[in-house]
């Protein structure tokens, strides 16, 4: 890709592929624009611009077929293919996570979760066997898994990523209240929910 | 408040915040600004000015007084004192954001949840009594709550949204994978954690 493609694009992608998913399930096989971004809340024009940084996918007034944009889609995306992802820190918000749905709609998977916890360890949580941490950089290296995501508390967060990054993980999704400090070449994500949360209330307060 | 301040600067005004928690924790009555944001992976200077916003707190050679920050901090995002919280929708990410010690730190208290799923109405979780949707209008009425949280399947929330406006909640975040549509004057935000994750995936494949 040798185009630059704003953060808030990039963002997009899944939002607009989820409800291309949505139109399909309805039986849809074409929808314009608007049909495709009015749920969404985002101008038909955004979304236009949007894929125009990766090819031209629409046919003036027909509108998009959608299970060909769903294909591009997860093409641009890349998850044609489903992405295994690791989980490390089995608490409650990381049994929540590997039983969430949202990630199998868009091809990712939690395949392998990991915790410290000698009473988690082997306990099975929708169908994830919990592992030792300490089998984490074999099995990454075996399964040439690329993401992994964080739910330890935030004074143990900084170790696990090293520990990811040591095993060949190169993308992070990290629920852990802490900056982490990373190679340049390793994507990070926050997830947030307490500042997030936060924000609102200034913005309820102040605004 | 009358000058605007950027998105930006308004979502790391919990973080710091929660960082200099962490310091008076350690022990810590002064902290330079290095030490508030070196954790944070936050230049410093960035922090000076986003506080620049609000007035001068710091002393040049002194630094900061944590005590003093902190209370300065909170009562700027509004969390001086406890901020109510409603939960609705206690599936399994409903249950661990209950049980989430984060929002505590800053001062937010999911008070009440609720569900429509009788098997779930009555029983305790973390101490929070699961209560009928029904009975919410009447509760964030009287105990005059602002802020809700809405943890319902994506085809749900819509409606779980408008109940709760109604009722007088003022600001939303959702995590129902889908886009609000909200009055104008309600303040929503989102955490979509298949979008964030794929948006990741995206760069991996992509940068």
């Amino acid at each position: 890709m040798k185009r630059y493609i704003p953060e808030d694009t990039i963002k997009r992608l899944p939002v607009y592929l989820r409800n291309l998913l949505n139109l399909k399930k309805e039986g849809k096989f074409l929808a314009s624009s608007k049909e495709i971004t009015v749920p969404l809340n985002i101008p038909p024009e955004q979304f236009r611009k949007d894929l125009s940084y990766f090819g031209q996918f629409g046919k003036r007034g027909v509108g998009y077929d959608v299970n060909n944009l769903i294909n591009i889609l997860e093409k641009i995306i890349g998850i044609d293919k489903e992405i295994k992802v690791i989980l490390v820190g089995v608490g409650r918000l990381g049994s929540a996570l590997i039983r969430y749905k949202g990630f199998s709609i868009l091809n990712m998977k939690i395949v392998y979760a990991f915790d410290i916890d000698p009473q988690k360890i082997g306990k099975i949580v929708d169908g994830i066997e919990i592992k030792n941490i300490g089998e984490m950089e074999e099995i990454v290296k075996k399964e040439k898994i690329d993401v992994g995501i964080i739910c330890v508390p935030a004074n143990n967060a900084q170790e696990i990523a090293n520990l990811m990054v040591n095993s060949g993980i190169k993308a992070i999704l990290n629920f852990a209240p802490v900056v982490l400090n990373l190679p340049k070449d390793i994507f990070v994500s926050y997830v947030d929910m307490a500042s997030e949360l936060g924000s609102l209330i200034f913005k309820l307060k102040n605004l």
